[in-house]
């Protein structure tokens, strides 16, 4: 059944589109929404297939660590009162609005998963939007460490990955999603926006590669 | 087979994701990429597919006018010598990169399709990017007017009508996607995109829903 | 001393700029970094010269809120660690950066001043940057709420206020900075900035008309 | 005269302010709206003073083009009807709005000076806001080049110098005003906005400093 959007695929490969980037020379690794609430089946953002993504973008991120790769972690929320809720959007997501106890800043529910075990120096953003640049310093924090390359992992890949994702590959940097590190509540969802993500915006590479690569950058600069 | 994903929105409807926004009051419509390049099936950004796309958005573009509603076009070129694609960007699109004719700025490809017949004080972007609002003075345009409302059409329905579809979400505008008004080059992309959009971004609606608030509008202000 | 620089608004008044946007009919009240430090004489973002400022404030914010205007508060703020503020902005404004009580986020020194009397329903965003809508979700809440006038107070007319009207204007924004409710640590700089801000970006109009547009709204709305 | 606002920058720099950032690694030059209505004195826009600003700019241009540095050049322009500019800032404007012949894109009022003698390779923007920043892909084309330096040239000093100033600061970009090479209708505006440039947001050297950095720049890389 995971084939099914193969076919899309097959189409624009015909058309000339799907081509690899390849990686930069200085890249920052983004861990996207791995926090408490996506992780819980019973939220409305919740996934009960979230735990592999976990453990293996832990594994990224010990390489990235050794490499002295900055690395950048996103939670999503709101003020409890939900001013900065309001509005159109709200009325399309008031699933997910109502449930103060999801959102508020502060609550357990956005708290990144403690697997990750980020440290006290990598950057933490609450962001409101799917895409991490959206309302954020992000893109500030990028240009200061002349950032060319950007490692996507987290969730979810029809939400907040394929957003991240495009807004960094039009702000023209070197773009990676890695294939195990990334998930979704929804596998057919995942599946074909990852297709959609490779032929357009990211490399979608497996997480093999992905940390030779990292491994290769130590030895390279000797960090 | 164009139902397949289908399944991807029955699970997400059960989480309670997909609700409707609705229209506001002051809407702008925008006609996304219906340039010339995108209706030749012999470029690699084309398609046999778009001509009805065409024709149902002249329907909503006449209504739209007699209600004086505001009227954006795009297209997507770059400088004839490459220096405005340059960077990764280019390595992952070099199919259409490398086509100076398909993109350069002042092509005959690039032109919008004549039948869209766009009067001089409707604004024309060349924009870069799949959204409309990257890289253009687009929501300058919008708060200038208190645009509220934001209706779509033109091609493609999983690049730049979803990518501007979601920025117009993110901006808090409600956001309306014309069914019979948006195209792909492939069915089976285009349907799974139109019910991530749904779901997430906007209200994906049918052309007789369009038309019908577009013509209360005018009965209602007067225009 | 204070006119000095009415020769330049002379010379751009005789070629026809600074001319009057007037109000919109749907405005906004942004309060920009009244927060403790920038009250504090001793702190290299303080001065002597706020506290009349921040009494204007607080009277036009009693009028607004009185007229159901939507109010916003802004602080600076960095993570404790630094990673936040690292890169070339940094060396620029090292005297500021190295001391983490400035600036800390949590620190008593970024809280806002306790006579705005800040409601829990009104948004208070930690921004980074001169701008208000630099790397900040502003722009959204702005538009969710179909704002067209921004009406601004605060500190300091060199920078935060200039940025921020200058971006205000630029969104499109019809933009108003109230004379007597912002201020600066240096008489000179204010006058100057003033001026500027007038001639180009903003109206800078007094405390009285602006109570006395705001009254008016109250009664022509019936909030 | 031009001596008067000494005393901001002196109460300024005995607070901190106004440090050095010094040059990044991989610069870019860009000149700001250097097109002939802003030489034209007849022009709302215009200047006598100009003249010496172009003819410093080209010996700048000269020695980055020999260190293959990229360059990139704006100029302001509007659609001829006038929608482009409808809104809140064309009340702020009239004086330029208005006057069709000095903004419309196409008109010769709108090309860059042709002393400047840009080659086909080098990016020429239309902006429409102070900022090269504002409503353009400018920043995509600096990541795309990994650039970390902006070197800034062109008019005027207290509007689009100072915008694109602080825009590429808050972006993280070492940020080079080059005195010599800038300017400005007005003298004093002039001096006062180069003061505070300094002391917020960039540099501002000397042509001869700049100079001697470019040629390095070469030697270094062997471009």
């Amino acid at each position: 059944m995971e084939n099914f959007y193969k076919e899309v695929e097959k189409f624009y490969l015909s058309k000339g589109w799907g081509l690899r980037m390849g990686f930069g020379k200085r890249p920052a690794i983004v861990v996207i929404d791995l926090f408490k609430a996506c992780l819980d089946p019973s939220s409305p953002l919740g996934s009960t297939e979230l735990d592999k993504v976990v453990e293996n973008a832990v594994k990224v991120l010990d390489i990235g660590r050794d490499s002295k790769v900055p690395i950048f972690f996103t939670s999503i929320s709101y003020d409890a009162e939900g001013s900065e809720a309001f509005g159109p959007r709200q009325k399309k997501q008031a699933h997910r609005m109502k449930s103060k106890d999801t959102w508020a800043r502060g609550a357990s529910a956005v708290e990144l998963d403690p697997r990750l075990n980020r440290r006290p120096d990598e950057i933490f953003m609450h962001k409101q939007k799917p895409s991490i640049f959206w309302g954020t310093p992000f893109i500030s924090y990028l240009i200061g460490r002349q950032i060319d390359t950007l490692i996507i992992l987290g969730c979810s890949t029809s939400g907040c990955i394929r957003a991240s994702a495009s807004d960094a590959h039009d702000y023209n940097f070197y773009t990676v999603v890695v294939r195990e590190a990334v998930g979704e509540r929804c596998q057919m969802a995942h599946e074909s926006n990852l297709i959609d993500i490779d032929l357009r915006y990211a490399d979608v590479i497996s997480m093999n590669e992905t940390i030779a690569y990292l491994k290769n950058l130590k030895q390279t600069t000797g960090n």
